[in-house]
């Protein structure tokens, strides 16, 4: 382990639980003011990983607190100039850096009209935080990679951790506080991810495949994928990708299927089939048995994993085969070609 | 002109008439049934090319309604029964056949949750226009093709009529009946896109980038690619796309510019010398003279075009391409492999 992505990526399990041990009284306390305002519907703006948790909120938020999402489009509120009424909305921003300043426009327009404004940032100095009615910090620490690791999985795990303060449900912190050692387990498992990865060299293009919770990890390995080992790898819901897409698969398209049980599992782990007949090589990131048993690629993830957390731990063997396959085609993992890392779009 | 698709693709100035003709009556009919609710946003819900109208949708009646548009996630409403509060929310499902279940659940639980709800669809004897209080049809015709083409064109008239309907602003309904003889000009001016098509015979992947209105065009003119040339094509914001994805691009990366004039022109535009430092080839969508000559395949849209109606003439040489890429590529485009034209995703 020598690149900062590699020594990010391991940092996870440590930098999840501090977010559980020092985010859970930020998480309280916001909560609480959200719960005043009763809001309508949850606005969110966010860009690239931060976007990844974005569409895991949209689960969260609908399942348990019976929010609807609505992932603001930036270009409405910086090029239109014609916003949204916001103010019946929680109007939340997520960000690492807290610097993207058509995210910050977003935010600024919903305290405008008298929305509240929460931004979900690793620097609660930063222009998000400070435009906003309350800043939700990540406990991350620095992150020094291009590539977002520690702080996506920090993202979804404070996320899911002001739904649980909005409901008040002591089962799911429960829950919660297993996240941490599953992440861990998941890491010492995934060793293999990196003799994996060397067989897909040659390859210029993967699809990604995930459904309901998992939607978000199949967008956010994809782009991992694409920032760390340049190859075109295609995000999409199982169910959309019956909808016309499913035409291109063929064996030169390897398929990696984000499938941990749950009620999500059956449509995707389903996609198997169709796959081997297409004869698309399966790279599959579950905690099935039966479908780890048919992939070409078996990444493992541990069980019991209840299916609302388990983008924060399937998430993980994907960032360890991106990484790997970046090395396995002689690319300096830590310096993206053509990438910063706080990208200011307008 | 021999398959089903190329029929319909230059059907469509004269659905486009019909939809005019015919629609705006009932486009007046149920925005004042939506004003009559005064909602406090739009919760919609589609599949495949009708997600991509959704996506125009968010853009218009954020700008020219000022109301947030939600993507209903079917799978919150299917997978998880766990449905959001929609009774202060305008629900509206697109779907072609109207017979795709996903969509009819997210129409039934707002119905049942008392909210106004309104069924596009090209039949309003399906199981989804008789769930919904009210049926804006669509004046296509019967589609015999699997990939939409003129019934996504049509869907983004007929949104652009509901919302300048609810503004009732008679100069966006003057720019509306242009938009037919523009589309016809379109077919006209790119009878060179089989030769330039011929020219990427042998390439597997593409990238399509817009943004704003047109972000909904780079979607469906990526999803024509897949479903009949079977090559993967990536969609892209220009925005996020620079949040990571940008690492990718090089000389075997065919990038599809869709750049109408406007005001997210400049955004994707700019992206063209950055596609050539990479040395990836440039197909532009465009009607602005200078990066339509900076392209190594231009494909010109006419000018004036209101920006906010530019989605619906800018998709139609994507559609060309498209199928002239299948056709250099030896695909039938009448029969793209394994997809039926109903797909019932739950």
């Amino acid at each position: 382990v020598t690149s900062h992505l590699e020594q990010e990526i391991f940092e996870q399990p440590v930098a999840l639980e501090r977010q559980l041990e020092l985010g859970r009284a930020d998480a309280e306390r916001i909560a609480a003011a959200i719960r005043a305002r009763s809001p309508q519907a949850i606005v969110l703006a966010a860009r690239g990983s931060s976007d990844n948790a974005a569409r895991y909120a949209q689960y969260v938020f609908a399942v348990h607190n019976r929010l609807a999402v609505a992932l603001a489009a930036p270009a409405v509120f910086t090029l239109y100039e014609a916003p949204p009424r916001l103010s019946s909305m929680l109007v939340l921003g997520i960000s690492q850096s807290g610097r993207s300043p058509d995210i910050v426009a977003v935010i600024e327009e919903g305290r405008r009209q008298g929305a509240f404004t929460v931004a979900l940032t690793n620097d609660c100095n930063s222009p998000l935080a400070q435009t906003a009615n309350a800043c939700l910090p990540l406990y991350s620490g620095e992150e020094r990679a291009i590539a977002a690791t520690k702080t996506y999985t920090s993202e979804l795990l404070a996320l899911a951790m002001l739904s649980t303060a909005l409901d008040g449900d002591s089962e799911r912190w429960a829950e919660l506080y297993g996240v941490p050692l599953a992440v861990r387990s998941t890491l010492e498992r995934n060793t293999g991810a990196a003799a994996a990865a060397a067989h897909f060299r040659g390859i210029q293009q993967f699809l990604v495949l995930g459904r309901g919770y998992n939607f978000a990890t199949a967008h956010e390995v994809s782009l991992k994928l694409k920032e760390t080992a340049y190859v075109v790898a295609e995000p999409y819901s199982s169910a959309d990708f019956r909808h016309g897409p499913s035409a291109m698969l063929d064996q030169d398209l390897p398929v990696v299927l984000v499938a941990p049980k749950g009620k999500a599992f059956a449509d995707v782990a389903d996609l198997v089939s169709l796959c081997r007949r297409r004869r698309a090589e399966v790279v599959a990131i579950s905690n099935d048995a039966a479908l780890l048993g048919q992939a070409t690629v078996p990444l493992p993830i541990p069980e019991p994993l209840p299916e609302w957390l388990s983008p924060i731990v399937a998430v993980v063997p994907g960032q360890l085969f991106a990484t790997a396959l970046a090395h396995a085609k002689g690319i300096d993992p830590d310096h993206p070609r053509g990438l910063r890392k706080v990208t200011e779009t307008r």
